[in-house]
């Protein structure tokens, strides 16, 4: 036993305690997420790659479909060296505010999706700023932007670092350059140790995918092995503008009420939950203020934490309506199963959306698309591709919600073959996405759905919705396949029995051929007509084998991820 | 098609730039987190608890190893009222100053940990302040701490919030109280919204294995049944102290070089890289200078970034050897093995640890420890027990490098049988420790290891060094039961034999007897004596009954996390 009062206090008064205090500091952010590295998409080589393109695709396609202007975006992968790439993706957005600059491409958590509650596909202000740090760290080298707001204004060319220590930018003076034609745009440069690969979960693969969900951006890729790859728009017109909305008491907790509560400009309560929150009106206000026993003219700012507690209880009394949905902008289950179409060559299609739901106080849409049979392999898993606010989700399968949901359905219901918690056997793609104001990501890195139980439970029922439109297909083709054996077999028999009626019967051939003919026309006449459910491949119109073919290459052994 | 350029100024030369401009802003890195809970591990009510628990315990001996005292650790759980718990932890821990409270309990990113290479269970510096955070937001109410630094100074006591909006502490003035002999330590009370479950995965659970992993600590813990559980020190001597070590020179990137160059305070680049590395002596020094084809007395704030990377390039032509491993406190793989002879009734037990390893830069150890039949389940998959410097880890098991690595192994190579992609079967439990300067978890609630490639070549290393011992165990039990068999067999010959020769040869029944006997003594002669290697359940003299069963209740269907 260690003597332990003595280690307590020296002479000089000074404890452990004191020791251990000179310790204690301030963490960076970005001194932490350099470490952590792995949490934002920085695990290996191959990945970083990825997260970058990623990261700067998803700002562009935000920033144009926040000015609604159709995206036309540029993406271009330059090999500089061993383990060295050079990642180039343009835009014509809106282009960036000489004094924004800085921050949002050097800054960890800065940006302007996280405090708007509207469906985006950034919202925490990590990824770009990340991308950039890692560049900076496994090259040394800054990123280079270009930026342009209009064409009254010069284009502005910066060279951005970050401060890791201080998580603040660190930046050249921007100097004015000549950008031709370009009106408004961004152009991102990174270089950064990287590793190249083909095949599934590649960034052929992400482009594709993203060029599908996002049928009114063009983008123009480059690969390293410089092939240009074109994905040009298929339609003409930008999604929905989704708007934005306020919180729904219901997703609001008690700690975040008082927050709120203390930091309201409205004097009264009733004011302040009419002007905090979506959904209610005066009417509602005053009902949640009985129910909460509080006066409607309460001061705000006064309340005590048990009268804040009243009123969380007075809020889970009051019937309330489902937040507006407007603030989503899904792909359409039309579109998601065009998309199918393109890409899988099946020989049955369908899709379903469900209505909008909330978790925590966050709307939520889940879409469906599902393809069967025709060219897909018959042998091993269905494919599993998932989206969310229409952007690929390429890693982490296993540890996604969707995944999750897809494993819970019981996919004997509509005609695979399943063993227990694995993913149903057959000829299937099936693609889910969903669109949220909040996707709950299980890291930093957004490649898999954390395990809501709402979301799960949707995600299901979606399955189920559509699962029964593939089930009447895939039991209706089972039930032909069987009538028709049935009747190989009967025809096989028609022979024999007319050869036994021309014995007894003592026949001529003719007659024996007339007998077999109208046996075949009584089998036709009393089975019905058997439908045709032949799968002829170049029969599929939509589909479009170039572009299945994107991300298809060789992966190389052991490199796929989870 | 949009009309873009009309879009793009309007007639007082703002641009959509300037809209979205406005709507840029820092997002506080509390905000952040207390949205995005689930990476900190409060994803669901029952896991909340359990953080809250682990954030909290595992401080407390951080604290006491850290100022050399043994660990006395007291747990409470009482349920206040639906899905409300109230957790207590006290230690007898150095205590914490006064002006160091707010900050360690109510400010994410803060801590001793994070800047010190060197073996803790804390090392983010946001754990405990997350559970504040967590309970503040779900009940409205402060985390109520008491600390007390030596019996010469009075307990303080303090109410801590957290400003989600700013990460800065909200806290009220200390108050000195009574504390009792209580001569150190600290206390902390959160009252959150959770739910308590018993099984697998449990609070309960994670005591028992935190107290088998820490065998110099004791801890008494009453669960919300209020039945006390106390897991009383078996060793009254502490770990030995990991010693801190500065960062190796093969682990070191190109910006993080950049940065420590500027800051450094060293004249020449010689001495620069012998301060501030480990295993860089002068003679390596020179060396590294040599293979860059820089001059050892060259200004280290003055190296341009071409010379940065070819000071890159020559530390990797330079041989230095590994970093030294007393930054490291394995558990040891005889403790690791004791613990499992407590905790599982089996035949057999090994373990092993490998050779310490390094992974970018940061120096691992592995140890395994097996136990395999006896009382354990023949049916099922076998049980994987995972620990990071030595705290139990109990939830995304399919995430973990650790799991990845069991998989990857040919356990059918030491006599297990194993479907592809799957746990093998069978009865045996694996335990398995990483113990690093820097564990790098795959997200902020340290859950699962991410997949660095050493460390997952390690693991495989670590469970084929003592699954050899295993499988040749389990082949020797495998031959004795064939052999078993094969004497068996022979033995059900012998009367008939011997019947045949007293026919043949007119032997009387003495002869007879004596043949069989004759024939029995050859035979064990020839065969050799048959080991004995029956299991007798009542004769595992280590094996705790009652400690094996606690954390082992019914989990409610449904409620496992993967």
């Amino acid at each position: 036993m260690e003597k332990q009062s003595s280690l307590m206090e020296g002479q000089t008064g000074k404890t452990i305690a004191h020791d251990l205090a000179k310790k204690q500091r301030d963490i960076g952010v970005a001194e932490f997420f350099s470490r952590n590295r792995h949490l934002l998409g920085f695990d290996n080589k191959r990945k970083a790659l990825m997260t970058t393109i990623k990261e700067a695709v998803d700002n562009s396609l935000d920033a144009c479909e926040e000015a609604r202007i159709l995206p036309e975006i540029f993406v271009e992968v330059i090999e500089m060296g061993e383990d060295r790439y050079r990642v180039i993706v343009e835009d014509n957005g809106p282009g960036i505010l000489k004094s924004e600059v800085p921050k949002i491409f050097a800054k960890l958590l800065y940006g302007s999706k996280f405090h708007s509650m509207k469906q985006s596909r950034g919202q925490q202000g990590i990824g770009i700023s990340a991308s950039v740090m890692y560049g900076q760290l496994t090259t040394g080298r800054a990123a280079k932007i270009r930026t342009r707001i209009s064409k009254n204004k010069a284009a502005l060319f910066y060279k951005v670092k970050i401060n890791t220590k201080k998580n603040i930018p660190d930046t050249t003076e921007p100097q004015e350059v000549d950008w031709g034609d370009k009106e408004h745009g961004t152009k991102i440069e990174i270089d950064l140790e990287a590793t190249y690969l083909g095949g599934n979960q590649s960034i052929d693969e992400y482009i594709k995918e993203t060029a599908i969900t996002n049928p009114h951006a063009t983008i123009i890729y480059t690969n390293p092995k410089a092939q240009q790859i074109d994905f040009i728009r298929v339609v003409d017109k930008l999604p929905v503008e989704p708007k934005e909305i306020k919180p729904h008491p219901y997703g609001v907790e008690i700690g975040a009420l008082q927050d709120m509560l203390k930091g309201t400009d409205s004097r009264t309560l009733q004011a302040f939950l009419t002007s905090e929150f979506t959904r209610v009106g005066a009417g509602t206000a005053k009902l949640i203020c009985e129910n909460s026993a509080l006066l409607p003219n309460a001061s705000p700012k006064r309340l005590s934490r048990e009268q804040v507690e009243q009123l969380m209880n007075g809020i889970k009394k009051t019937k309330i309506i489902n937040p507006p949905t407007d603030c989503l902008s899904p792909i359409t289950a039309a579109d998601l199963e065009k998309g199918l179409r393109k890409e899988v060559n099946a020989e049955f299609y369908c899709s379903s959306t469900r209505p909008p739901s909330v978790y925590r106080g966050n709307p939520f849409i889940i879409e469906v698309g599902m393809a069967y049979g025709g060219a897909l392999e018959t042998d091993g898993s269905m494919k599993l591709i998932r989206f969310a606010n229409r952007v690929p989700l390429l890693f982490q399968q296993g540890a996604c919600a969707v995944t999750k949901s897809v494993l819970a359905t019981a996919w004997r219901n509509y005609g695979l073959s399943q063993s227990k918690g694995a993913l149903p056997t057959g000829p299937l793609v099936v693609a889910i996405h969903i669109a949220s104001v909040w996707v709950p990501f299980t890291s930093e890195s957004k490649e898999a759905i954390a395990h809501y139980p709402e979301i799960i439970k949707e995600i299901k029922l979606a399955i189920q919705d559509c699962g029964r439109k593939l089930g009447s297909y895939v039991n209706k083709k089972k039930r032909i396949q069987v009538e028709g054996k049935k009747r190989d077999y009967i025809t096989t028999y028609i022979p024999f029995v007319s050869d036994a009626l021309k014995e007894i019967l003592e026949l001529t051939d003719d007659d024996k051929a007339k007998i077999e003919e109208n046996l075949s026309v009584i089998l036709e006449k009393t089975r019905g007509k058997l439908e045709d459910m032949k799968f002829d491949p170049t029969k599929s119109e939509d589909y479009d084998e170039n572009l299945a073919n994107i991300g298809k290459g060789e992966t190389e052994d052991g490199k796929e991820e989870e």
